[in-house]
């Protein structure tokens, strides 16, 4: 199995291109950049589907249809269609009746049911979506889809948003004799901490033409995001519109769920590990203003949902991060997100290190810390922190970004 | 009753100074600055105490030590020993002795059991705090001790860090034939997100020369802080130190649990209330890197528990304070941030002003919302935002400030 994280300049190989996909990209005029903004990918018939969604319970338009239109189908999905520019979020009614009416179009253009368009938007909140403006692209769309690298890039990039890059990845296995491929594409800058339910704007479509029933496909989706997507965060700010959608098209030939082939589910559950952690890591990697990755291990809970939680307070503490930005070993301040994270922790078990150098043992400075030292690891681009809680066994990997000045103007001029 | 919000320039009258309390503050040597450091406050015998402790598990020793003289001395308290400059947390074992030093030291020299001490700290986490500096300055501070406009201006300096601004209040009522007073002191313009228990680095201390019997004294303080210091928000980090402290004297004669003064126990708490509110703004309003004050207004909600979690998600949005920076009327992120703290909402029912403009109306963009004109109403330093829930009759107003690259840059040079 290999595992590739690509960016534009260096295109995903056709091998890794899973059959029974094709894919386009075209401008809609929906950014104001006038960039390609509409991006589709048609399935085969028989295609199942396995989605997470928000938690965020003020849920844009395409989502409150994305959900009922994999319940109506029963998990089939032929035609995906996602703009960017518009989150066709807090948009009311009229957002609901632009999006079916973008679904309803899909449908009659590419022969499928209704139900079986999966819809997403990304981009501003709380404006009207031009939907008939997706409904104009659509035979455009039809005569520009296709199976290369070039269309793949297309996909990836009429997506993003406050992206600076394309975010691919890829992975293959053998089931039997067959060869699966793996494609996932996502986009995801900001406004990111994605809390995905059974059903997070981070955007993640994931392709494989493995043989898959829908039910499978769901608990294979959720074991995957629950270790990935839930365990990133750019800003601690849950979008209204995240979704992570899994594509299973059975064009490879290898039927995943065959008694004879049960070996094969590990190692599909790993390709798809695999492919989700290298996508979250380029979301974070791409974070708004981002000038460092911080790779958190957080050791020593009581349990996994102890450590992920006390993982999710340094990820999301201002100060944490502003200190990351200044590349200043101010352990104190992982100290004090750990301590107001809810979960219960003895301050004189707690030891933290950063990028491999002990900083806090038993919740005081380490004998061995030398600030100069410690500031000059941190000024790589990417840091490992280690916190040690000293309460059990249980761990979590989670990655987050630095906050800078950065970050503050991005954000600060998005809509105007 | 008078309420008066002051700083430096324009002192405290000595009429709103209690009866019974002296102040000074001097240089220890803790502040690389070389500035005053060292604030403490006498009081006179039989003067009862109440605290509110930060509820982060990583507290800090003056904490721990705090909580154990309070107890220890059944709520008596006659001084109160402030360092600025080291947190003295996550300083393990040596912390507690340093701090104990002091307090010891300080009940020697000023004639007191050292239970009756109330020591606090301020500044960097985890460096060694240099007791014996402290301990050294204990004299100094016995000579300059006094109950003038200028010693509370001396102490209300010195207990400074990253603020730009002292902070006092105060404000004086009739208790039957006798002028009780009020003075409020506090710090805190970062790390700042009090979440108090009964037992936030917020420091407040606030004095008062009517005689009120310790469990009153608790309750009334209780009260006063959950509609005040526990609704403010800087950067959502809660401080390891966070301390709120009242201290009655009953040096004005007037003793509020008598039962003919029944009456003055409501004109108390509303004069108590309103030394906390005005201090709690003057802590937001000085908000690391700020340039403007939030006032953040939930209403219509299920209940007050709602409120407030609805109003704290609001204001710990980096998207929102970041948008507030920018002037920048994206009032999709406002509805974003409620719809993922965890409370249950209908998206159609909420509707949202700010500066008194309507941007949302049942959770879409309002007809007559104008971007240019929301945006003007943003440019003033204090800016109004409404949120209507539409789900009950529960309300809470909440404090915070906008996210600036002034705000990164202040925290990403701190303790280099």
């Amino acid at each position: 199995m290999a595992i590739s994280s690509k960016v534009p300049s260096s295109p995903i190989s056709s091998s890794a291109i899973p059959a029974g996909f094709r894919f386009g990209a075209v401008r809609a005029g929906i950014k104001p950049s006038g960039n390609p903004d509409f991006a589709c990918a048609l399935a085969v018939e028989g295609t199942t589907g396995a989605a997470m969604f928000t938690s965020n319970r003020m849920v844009a338009a395409p989502v409150v249809v994305g959900r009922e239109h994999l319940r109506d189908s029963g998990g089939h999905v032929r035609f995906v269609a996602v703009n960017a520019g518009n989150a066709n979020c807090a948009t009311g009614e009229p957002g609901l009746v632009a999006c079916r009416s973008v679904c309803r179009a899909a449908a009659q253009q590419f022969g499928c049911r209704e139900q079986e368009v999966l819809p997403s938007s990304t981009g501003i909140i709380g404006v009207p979506l031009a939907a008939e403006k997706l409904v104009a692209a659509l035979p455009r769309i039809a005569g520009e889809l296709g199976s290369s690298p070039e269309h793949v890039r297309q996909f990836s990039e009429a997506i993003l948003t406050t992206d600076t890059r394309a975010k691919t990845a890829s992975a293959t296995l053998k089931i039997g004799d067959r060869q699966v491929s793996l494609l996932g594409v996502a986009k995801g800058a900001g406004m990111l901490a994605p809390q995905l339910t059974a059903h997070a704007t981070m955007l993640v479509y994931i392709f494989t033409d493995a043989k898959i029933a829908v039910g499978d496909l769901q608990d294979f989706l959720g074991r995957a995001v629950e270790s990935t997507f839930n365990c990133i965060s750019i800003d601690g700010d849950t979008s209204t519109n995240d979704t992570v959608l899994l594509l299973a098209s059975g064009a490879s030939g290898a039927v995943l769920s065959e008694p004879a082939q049960e070996a094969a589910a590990p190692k599909f559950s790993e390709a798809l590990h695999e492919v989700c952690a290298s996508l979250a890591r380029q979301i974070v990697g791409d974070g708004e203003g981002a000038g460092h990755l911080i790779e958190l291990d957080v050791r020593g809970a009581a349990n996994a949902a102890d450590a992920k939680q006390v993982a999710r307070s340094i990820a999301n503490s201002p100060l944490v991060k502003t200190a990351f930005a200044g590349c200043d070993p101010n352990w104190g301040r992982i100290l004090a997100a750990a301590g107001y994270s809810g979960v219960k922790l003895d301050p004189y078990k707690v030891s933290i290190s950063i990028g491999g150098l002990p900083v806090c043992r038993n919740g005081q400075v380490a004998p061995e810390f030398d600030k100069d030292r410690v500031h000059v690891a941190m000024l790589e681009r990417t840091v490992n922190v280690d916190v040690d809680l000293g309460m059990g066994d249980a761990t979590c990997r989670f990655l987050t970004c630095d906050l800078t000045a950065e970050y503050v103007r991005v954000n600060a001029e998005y809509s105007t």
